[in-house]
């Protein structure tokens, strides 16, 4: 019996679908080769006091193991990471890798998340027709600079690691565009990341979990 | 010799004098007692060639300690914290806290950031008129949400810890406004913090150095 745990939604959206944040947490666990248990909860359960004790921002994913609970995507994976090798040994190396993983969430993500909300929270208002376009030259300027980096690795810390799954998985919200096809650097380590074994893994038990909780099941 | 190093502007604008990210850093090894030595960049350093092989991003601060050289304020407080006890010890809520620096920079963040954008780097287009309000309700529903942690322990992990070095140092990006103010809990809460020796040290030694470099030095 396993005693890791994530906690996801019940069911999400087509288009959130292979993009949720469990996908991070999944693709961790599969590439240290761990088992791990899944827990659902509703929309009405994630805003739930009780839920909220847990994750205080009644966002998922959350997570167990024996008597750590924890929550941010970014710091689950970073725990699974640290205590099973997905991170460079050597010290330098290791403390770089985990800037990186700070920077896939802080200085590439929230362009990313605006980008969001304009194109999937709302219609075609005014304010998103005249305001998209700034923000999709910012996330191309951080993807230039992302790239740069990649020229001469494969991966963001040389190697493979936890920084490359936070990236991944923040890049997975632009699948909606063609913004990383347009820079080959960008699009050939995507695809270099999405063809790991551990991430297909990761995204088919994604999926395959809202397709068992079809809307007519999820309440 | 200190053999520690903090890279951040030569000079910023007054505006952004007090929440520039190097503070967070400072004030984590003001509290740990460490010594640090200071370097500046320009505005046109920052994008240099040389810098980015430092800092991918041209962002600052960047922080190297012996062989270990870091970007990111959320990865440098996170190292300078792990060697210097700024998190609990004990396991489980040394997790959780540092569950809150990433939800400090990746859920509370991002509206900020995106705000920041609205108040600070255009003029009052419509975009901005429109957009305005949903962003600062997004603000106030995460503050809330913080706030709830905080009914019960002064602090984000129980204890004071690098958690509330990030969450406020991410805050003060709020001093334009009055949203933490109107939320007594939060507002008790940045005073708090901010009242510590420590902070008040790192924020002095910050105006400091821009005060140094008035305009007509800085170029």
């Amino acid at each position: 019996m396993t005693n890791r745990e994530i906690t996801t939604l019940k069911w999400a959206p087509p288009i959130f679908q292979g993009q949720v944040r469990d996908l991070g947490v999944r693709w961790a666990l599969e590439e240290a080769g761990l088992s791990y248990r899944e827990r659902f909860v509703t929309d009405a359960e994630r805003h739930s006091p009780e839920y909220r004790l847990r994750q205080p921002f009644g966002q998922i994913p959350a997570y167990r193991e024996d008597d750590v609970e924890l929550f941010e995507s970014g710091a689950i994976v970073q725990f699974i990471a640290e205590r099973h090798g997905l991170l460079p040994a050597n010290p330098p190396a290791h403390e770089r890798a985990r800037a990186w993983m700070f920077a896939a969430l802080n200085s590439v993500d929230p362009p990313i998340i605006e980008l969001g909300a304009i194109d999937h929270f709302a219609g075609s208002l005014p304010w998103e027709i005249e305001r998209r376009p700034a923000v999709v030259t910012s996330i191309l300027e951080r993807l230039e600079l992302v790239a740069a980096q990649l020229e001469k690795h494969d991966y963001l810390a040389g190697e493979f690691s936890a920084a490359d799954i936070l990236m991944i998985t923040v890049l997975r919200a632009l699948r909606h565009t063609d913004l990383v096809s347009r820079n080959p650097v960008m699009r050939d380590y995507r695809d270099r990341c999405e063809a790991r074994p551990a991430f297909q893994r990761a995204l088919a038990a994604q999926l395959a979990a809202f397709a068992r909780h079809a809307p007519d099941k999820a309440a």
